[in-house]
């Protein structure tokens, strides 16, 4: 597709946005970021301890791989930073090889984000984003469903702060359910009622603002703005009562800031072998997410957006993420939508925004010190309810039985036997899915409509036949995958009609013929031949015929070639009186 | 495919061919048993080593599979036993987990034949033959060839009397290149004697009896009859020059012959954990190549063969297998050769060469003591070696290359990193290449050819088209994979063409349209929509329309439905005038 595209990068090195930027976007743009850098920044700190990494990380995340985005990229207003999915596969992934939130697995996630971003990037360069289509749309569902599922039982713990260890997902929540006794009073209260207050916020405020007046637009940005508000109102609680010092509260502490994050760090090379595997499902997640959420925005706002470029600019993001903050970055759903919502027009909101975070940083953090977790973790489950998408489910599920199985398959493999494993289920039963249905092709009988030269079925139209001519359609192109139902079709039909003579293969519907087809087409013939009977193609599309005509079969068919099965009819009819 | 198909198993217990026996054939099977049960003798012996196992377990194996399959199967003239894809395929698989030729791994694979025998009966119950159509023919024709330079590697230290020892082929291969400077000269000299005997023999000897005037079919079984002299010869050498003793050529030893070899054993459930992988692969590759040679046979004899009945037959034969001789056992090209050529008409001939083999137990099978080992693996050399099936690479090469390059990628895989990953590595590139293929369709913008009612591409014929309208076709169904291309296509085209109001997807060659399809259906019409531009459907297949007609899809589509592409192009023709 990209060389279809309208050209986003007309300068060498600059993309468009920059060398022609629209003026009149500039104001625009420039409050779009700064909102957008304050909106998002509780997610930035969630997502960072979702991952398993210190909450800083987040915040420096949000600079400079956002800028290098807003140059590489290509989607015009996609938000990049900490997200979600990203950060639970990074998890996922990591907590086996590495205690989380120890120096070992923070260096482990920066490497994770340099590996994963060249290998996004390489298929960007060679054109690979085709890759993501190795999944479809229910199995995509499936996967980020059950990837909220695990997400809201892996911040159980944080929101009631019971202490719990554990290797992987499962063992950490049946941990957290063994350990609920253990709760701890201060952190629940606190953890509970933002998850209240956030679960109103999201999905009542907004109809009644816009029911006491307020314009649609204005609402959504209070309802925006009001996740904000809790974590302020909780630090706020946690300073004015002493809860972290006196109740044990678990809080954010203190941040790092500034520029003092940067690391020039090399990567060790023992890390090579262990995170090949997750390097693959960080990448290959990264692409089919950043892919798919860049194309709907594009669909959006009527722009193209060239897959493989959006690979490069996702991919130098992750390599200059890891030697500043350390973690894994994508293109964010939520953040997108704030950005949008704020006014982005070009990628110079996302710079502005990166700016922004930059002054914050150096400004000084000390008002997240005694942000309580709790409340993170809150609003990270409110976040992962909304991903789980059950009119998905329903869509499918009246539409096409085999796509609603994929999507429940992906999501349970997801939630029981892990993010990286349902993944692979998840594009086996895409390819299986596929393979399933193109090996029990249509195949129909044909007849000519009396007084027409059209024809159809004989099961379904009256029409008229030759004695002891076939005519025999697939719907199918012709593949190694349903030759066996082809030849058993064909066998069956030439037992069941009588002495057939003549039997006349309708190709209209054959895009192609591989080489397993090729093949068996030619035990067919032969077949045929031994049996006196002659086998004739119809409509035979121009590729197929030009890459069939070169080979044996072509040569030792003892039929002819029609070019529409009226032809076929007409003669050999005439051959018959 | 299985309901199509004749009746083969008409009795509730017994197959048709014992029931409903035609007696005419009763002389030609029984002489055509006895004669595939001598025939196959050095078969048995060298395929069991080639397994990793004592050499009486290929003769054990010969005996009550074979009546298992006989009774179960459903080709009339398959040959089961030992054989070379299966051995090679066992001695990968096990090798690694033990020594070979020691009671671990006897055990080991008497448990591989137990429960592979298990899977394929469950595959075969559950009617996923289909599943074999995973693999296309020139991936199938990758995995034979590789495995045949894995075997000749795997022969290479018995043929010269090398002692090595190693953990895998490679290991074994290299340390049999390093250990050359200890051949043995007895062992080599008669080995390499065997070697360019057997070549001539397979490559020679037939044309040359034709050319002195032996009937074709005569000069057929004197060439099958020699293996059988080589080895009688070379055994009679050995006794002579007591080459054994006084050489140190290997020999086979003593058979533990007759009823001996039935064991009730019970398989270590730990072993389950251990050969969960090799059961999958044995188990997948014998139902691959049982199903494509009883297909290929039936073909050839005009009968229907029933996938699933077939896996049955195979599965049941493997589990009778693993209580007496303990070796995997599979179809086999050349002893089906012997087989028919015998003169075979009905699994009587199987079940007779079963019991000839048992009275050969019982009777005494001293006269293999001192057979030298080398002449076997001269023997599977030389089969091994007509497995290479280059001229199918040829053919793929001229053909299609995608095809070219998975047969090329399977064999290299499979002599590279090993059998198991070599056929994964087959599978992939088989499913990869369908994908790519279906993600890159046909697209052609159409036009009226004047004066008539078809429809054909602008770009090849002279057409008239409507100001405005586009008439698109996709030739193939929608799916996950190809709405990329799809979508950029018809945005190019609508950019291209001048102001657009209509667009007419012509759906001719659309067998289906999957869930992320027809989503991305509705995207592409609600953005159409917005721009004002109507789409219509035309000849949409009933499958299809039924389907999409309860869809939000259909209900929000702002254009029509037509028929016919003509249909689409007078109406909208009127509208515009």
């Amino acid at each position: 597709m990209s060389q279809l595209s309208t050209p986003v990068r007309a300068h060498r090195f600059l993309p468009g946005w920059v060398t022609h930027y629209p003026r009149q976007h500039l104001l625009s743009d420039v409050l779009a970021g700064i909102v957008t850098c304050v909106l998002v920044l509780p997610q930035n700190l969630a997502y960072a301890l979702l991952a398993g990494l210190p909450p800083q990380a987040g915040l420096l995340v949000s600079i400079f791989p956002v800028i290098a985005y807003a140059l590489w990229g290509s989607s015009m207003t996609q938000a990049v930073g900490p997200v979600a999915i990203t950060a639970i596969v990074t998890f996922s992934v990591l907590s086996p090889l590495a205690t989380p939130f120890t120096p070992e697995y923070i260096t482990l996630a920066a490497t994770l984000a340099l590996f994963s971003g060249l290998l996004v990037w390489a298929f960007g360069a060679l054109k690979l984003g085709f890759l993501s289509d190795l999944l479809s749309r229910p199995v995509i569902s499936g996967f980020i469903s059950g990837s909220a599922v695990l997400i809201v039982m892996s911040q159980l713990k944080v929101l009631l702060g019971i202490e719990v260890h554990g290797m992987d997902s499962w063992q950490l929540f049946l941990a957290t359910l063994r350990g609920t006794p253990h709760w701890q009073p201060a952190t629940t209260v606190i953890g509970v009622s933002a998850l209240l207050a956030l679960l109103f916020f999201r999905h009542v405020l907004g109809a009644l603002l816009r029911r006491f007046g307020l314009a649609a637009s204005r609402a959504d940005f209070v309802v925006r703005l009001m996740p904000l508000v809790a974590v302020v109102v909780a630090t706020v609680a946690v300073v004015a009562l002493d809860l972290d010092a006196q109740h044990g509260v678990a809080v954010v502490g203190a941040i790092n800031g500034g520029m003092s994050g940067f690391r020039f760090f090399v990567p060790q090379t023992g890390s090579l072998g262990l995170l090949t595997i997750p390097t693959l499902i960080v990448a290959f997640i990264g692409t089919v997410q950043n892919i798919g959420m860049a194309q709907a925005l594009a669909v959006r706002r009527r722009e193209r957006i060239d897959a493989n470029q959006e690979l490069i600019g996702l991919g130098v993001s992750n390599v200059v993420a890891a030697f500043y903050g350390g973690m894994p970055v994508g293109g964010g759903i939520s953040r997108t939508a704030v950005n949008v919502s704020a006014g982005a027009q070009t990628p110079l909101s996302s710079v502005v925004a990166a700016l922004s975070m930059l002054v914050i940083l150096v400004l000084g953090t000390a008002g997240f010190t005694r942000l309580p977790l709790s409340v993170l973790a809150a609003s990270i489950m409110v976040a992962a309810v909304s991903m789980v998408d059950l009119a998905a489910l329903r869509r499918a599920w009246a539409y096409d039985r085999a796509d609603a199985f994929a999507l429940l398959g992906t999501a349970t493999g997801v939630i029981v036997i892990g993010l990286q494993w349902g993944i692979a289920l998840g594009i086996g039963l895409s390819l299986a899915t596929l393979l399933y249905r193109a090996s029990q092709p249509h195949i129909a009988v044909m007849g000519r409509i009396v007084g027409t030269e059209h024809f159809r079925n004989v099961e379904r139209h009256g029409v008229e036949t030759i004695h002891g001519v076939l005519f025999f359609r697939v719907d199918e192109s012709f593949f190694f995958g349903n030759l066996r139902s082809i030849e058993a079709r064909l066998s069956y039909e030439i037992q069941h009609f009588d002495s057939i003579h003549d039997v006349v293969l309708v190709m209209s519907a054959v895009n192609r013929v591989d080489m397993t087809a090729l093949e068996a087409l030619t035990e067919i013939a032969d077949d045929l031949h031994k049996r006196n009977i002659r086998l004739h193609l119809a409509e035979v599309k121009g590729p197929v015929q030009d890459r069939m005509a070169k080979t044996p079969f072509w040569k030792s068919l003892n039929g002819r070639i029609y070019l529409s099965c009226n032809d076929a009819f007409e003669l050999l009819r005439q051959n018959r009186a």
